[in-house]
């Protein structure tokens, strides 16, 4: 299973695509999608829509894992990070990649094991796991990579459960 | 001017055409796109998108005057409005249309000439200066059609503005 996870917004856009075979990562890519401050804002959603159906296209994902957004004090920001969202979650509807979505919450939960994880400990368990010589750079592509971690775990241990209730049934 | 007003949303998207030459407004259009509470969300973007580069195509308007989104109380409805919006404006500027903003009290202020107006008035407002026999329904559509007002209104007063001070430059 190939998954690309992204940390939506609107000036990086930070992405990781993994396969995944239970209990064995394999990283395809990661990088990031950068947009300036100095370009109107339709059109860095324009670069970002442009961008985000190249690396579709090219890395043919099976899943997208994309982070849940909740808003915190400055809503302008905000508001601007959910409409880029909404032009990402738009291109992986138009290439017909089923997406899940994560709280961070569940990421740190899932990547690290403890939900009130430290952003630093997130990112050296991203690293140890997918056995990184360093730490992918902007910190929004270690955040992608560790959605798409997220992904694999979380629909591994649900197989896992669904086996178990297999096995149960079968007795 | 052909001006394209929208009222964004992810359920509703109010959407209203008119034609403005000075003093003088023309309804080309106005109706909503709706999508379905059962729909799955990134389906309901994708319908907006496609019915949105729809009626552009179909309307050809030369602007786009959208509503500037503000947060309230209830932050999951804003999120999705503003993933919503950021189709919407993706739409636009794909088809090469530039993009104005305003916010409420600029269109009721515009509309009505009071910035506290409410929400009736700027209903009642919008059929006088439209002379529409009844109300456009669902509320979307009005106020759609109430920042389309909204940005004639505010570039002819531009112009008039430019107009005086290239008389009083010419004295």
């Amino acid at each position: 299973m190939r998954i690309l996870g992204i940390d939506p917004g609107y000036a990086i856009v930070g992405l990781g695509v993994i396969d995944y075979i239970p209990h064995k990562f394999n990283v395809v890519y990661y990088g990031a999608i950068f947009t300036e401050a100095k370009t109107p804002f339709d059109t860095r959603l324009g670069e970002i829509y442009t961008d985000m159906i190249n690396v579709i296209e090219k890395t043919k994902p099976d899943i997208i894992s994309i982070e849940k957004l909740f808003f915190n004090t400055n809503q302008k920001t905000g508001i601007d990070v959910a409409q880029a969202r909404g032009v990402i979650v738009l291109a992986g509807q138009q290439k017909g990649i089923p997406i899940h979505e994560y709280t961070p919450l569940q990421v740190k939960q899932s990547v690290v094991g403890y939900g009130r994880a430290e952003k630093h400990q997130v990112m050296e368990m991203t690293k140890q796991i997918l056995h990184l010589k360093s730490m992918p750079k902007p910190d929004d592509t270690a955040d992608a990579l560790a959605l798409a971690i997220c992904h694999a775990h979380t629909q591994s241990s649900q197989l896992n459960y669904l086996n178990k209730l297999n096995l149960i049934n079968k007795r």
